[in-house]
């Protein structure tokens, strides 16, 4: 009795994986799970692990398994279903176990249990990475009381993915700081994949490529500065034959993407942040559009179809891989700069280049590029990401070819709403006179809304004639 | 005693000018005012009209003064304060006596007060159209039972604005969907003035235009299909010269944008519909953006100047016009749109035909647009708006000119998000086979999401190499 060090409830496919995890780097651990078939199944099939995991029937049981003081990892739905298994538990431990629930909480959520929780322990942790990265090395974004953290920071830093020897595993704050963390990640996550289907899109149906062609072009640019998870598995879904048909796989999935509501929580928070994410309010506006197949198909028989060929020495895959270069760096300023926004608005210090840092490996926006904007968030965590010197050589090089990318679809009726977004944000944020004093103007003109003058001095009415 | 047909709470600019309103239509007015100094003022200077307005001094006197059943319109600020008027006035009414929100809730707040109102009648209409709508006509949409509606519809449609002798007075459904169409609107206006903003732009720095020129082409503009209040007074604004300097009032004004938040209501709730409703999303990310003056200097040092010049005959402003007429319409099909979500997700049946009558006149956005956009819709209220075959028509004939400014804007450097928005969401919608099948098979390769096959069935995976 009392020999694990840690336990986990909830042994669905994150719970399990993250359980073998835990177990496969030398901790002991029990488990509990609402159905105990579940957990006996778990346990036969843990192998070799199976003597670190000790598998209880009971919720008693298994608090009574965990070394005190107890920390106890939840892996159930999100929502309800937390606050109910936060209840079912908390009368059965002492007032110095500690509750960790690493689910895919919304962080506000997360502020309200940890404000619940009061003075006993509690901790929400985002955990990026799939099945194969709970498995083997997940991002962790930790949020709650430091002391907390401190206290299984050894096991959460054991089990995540390391770069280079660092494992990716960080506090990002108080409350709900690392769950918000993962909702941003999140939203550059549908960003990133948004912006590899429209490159896709372009690929095929403006250059009329293969998929087996556009394979070895995402192959390629895998070896280049784009180099990154998604990158490397969009070449590898398009490289995939469908067994029944022997037809490219992506010619034969619908062109309806799902989502499971991250990227729009992250696109409301945007809005109370009042911070600019176009990017990731694009990603999510396509993703909504792709599931009106109907309306897609009406409009292309009143329209025509849109689609028409570029010439390839008018677009070369050159140009389209650096539009995409250019594409995701202003893609994660807008990220980062929405995390500084937040970090003021809730009083956190989020540690933005540290954020850099545990995404460098183990979840889904893993990529090269990470590594060098962690340098640069290093070097100055205040300024734009897009501002910093090596990310703002690299735009310098490279926003001609997004120009040319936008000017091109545009043209050929290529749809490119990430991209484009992407290209407006850059040019708006290099316009130091932008064109708001006409919204100025017209908002005192119906409103007497009043403006500031570049002269000095704000509420100034203009003369308007009636 | 007990003889004005209604009473009005609130006397800012809004309260003082809709009371003006209704006593000018004849209907006798008992107002009240938190602070009496202002009621008096009030009466002092309503001239003739005085003598159909009740001014009193106390909340009881108030209500004795109005002809029972009671309506009483509440224009206090919203929030907190309407239902600290609610709270004080309810104890003073009979169970008959009608309170009418008239402020700029929102529409969540408004469908909570009903509920909490149960069988007590209450009303929240929205009311567009600025002061001089308030005084003169403005645009009315309104929610709550119909029964209560209809009591005060007399009132309401007499003091609306008229579109060929039509009140631009509608009661939109139960709850707080007149404040939901309300939210909606403002969305839109926040889109089209962007628009505005956008081309004004191309005019000043692509074009290299005087303000007066720019005057001039927004005068000419609005004899033709642009014709609305946005426009005219866009060219009233550019057309107005700075007292005190001497220069165009443009160039005087700060190019920072402010907001009240309903644009950003509107953002937040088309994401919790699913909406796609791109060009107000980007109108919203524009005033925050444009409030990061310092943020767009240092980039503009970093990255150069960013507007070039344009020659008149690549772009001209015939084309330009176009390409805003193509946006304009875009933008509108896309606040519709969400508008039907909404009447589906709330189970209300939100009328819009009826919704384009009553912002033909009195409302900000009132345009001539929206005569051809109510005719649309009653025609099949089902249909996507630029699917309906008079704006499809238009849509053919401009979408090219649309195309010209945005890769035109693209390659000079010209920032044009809600323009480009509207563009990606054409494309995307004329786009049978669009490239989300790329974001399914990314989404099973990571994440076992599955995905539906052309040929039918869901819940596929791939055969992935991992």
């Amino acid at each position: 009795m009392s020999t694990a060090e840690i336990g986990l409830i909830g042994l669905g496919t994150m719970g399990a994986a993250l359980a073998l995890n835990i177990a496969d780097n030398g901790f002991d651990i029990a488990v509990w799970n609402r159905t105990s078939a579940k957990t006996d199944a778990f346990h036969e099939g843990a192998g070799d692990l199976a003597r670190r995991i000790t598998p209880t029937q009971t919720l008693e049981a298994f608090v009574a398994a965990i070394k005190s003081p107890r920390a106890i990892i939840l892996m159930v739905p999100a929502g309800q279903p937390v606050d109910d298994q936060i209840a079912a538990l908390r009368p059965l431990l002492d007032a110095d176990d500690l509750i960790i629930d690493a689910g895919n909480a919304n962080f506000h959520d997360t502020n309200r249990r940890s404000a619940e929780a009061g003075d006993l322990p509690f901790l929400g942790i985002g955990v990026s990475g799939g099945e194969e990265g709970a498995r083997f090395g997940p991002s962790i974004m930790g949020g709650g009381k430091r002391e907390s953290w401190d206290r299984v920071e050894h096991i959460l830093t054991a089990i995540a993915a390391k770069h280079k020897g660092i494992s990716c595993a960080t506090w990002m704050g108080e409350q709900g700081a690392g769950h918000f963390v993962k909702a941003v990640h999140n939203g550059i996550e549908y960003a990133d994949m948004q912006m590899i289907a429209e490159v896709y899109g372009i690929m095929r149906d403006g250059l009329a490529m293969t998929s087996d062609a556009i394979a070895e072009t995402f192959a390629n640019w895998d070896n280049g500065a784009l180099r990154s998870y998604l990158i490397e598995i969009s070449g590898k879904v398009a490289a995939t034959q469908d067994p029944a048909t022997g037809r490219p796989m992506l010619d034969v999935i619908v062109d309806a993407a799902g989502q499971k509501g991250t990227g729009r929580w992250t696109v409301i928070e945007a809005q109370h942040l009042a911070a600019p994410i176009p990017a990731i309010e694009a990603a999510v506006v396509a993703r909504n559009l792709s599931s009106q197949r109907e309306a897609r198909a009406a409009a292309e028989v009143l329209f025509g179809s849109a689609p028409h060929h570029i010439a390839h020495d008018v677009l070369p895959l050159s140009t389209i891989e650096d539009a995409l270069i250019a594409g995701k760096i202003l893609c994660y300023a807008q990220g980062f700069d929405m995390i500084a926004k937040a970090s003021d608005a809730f009083d956190w210090a989020l540690p933005l280049p540290a954020i850099a840092e545990v995404w460098r490996e183990g979840c889904i926006i893993r990529s090269a590029m990470l590594d060098d904007m962690a340098t640069a968030l290093r070097e100055n965590p205040e300024r734009n990401l897009m501002m910093a010197p090596r990310f703002a050589d690299t735009l310098k090089q490279t926003h001609g070819a997004l120009r040319q990318v936008v000017a091109q679809a545009a043209l050929h009726g290529l749809a490119l709403p990430a991209l484009s977004s992407g290209l407006a944000y850059f040019d708006a944020m290099r316009t130091g006179r932008g064109t708001a004093n006409m919204i100025q103007g017209q908002r005192d003109f119906f409103g007497a809304h009043g403006f500031a003058r570049i002269d000095g001095g704000s509420g100034h009415h203009g003369p308007w004639a009636a």
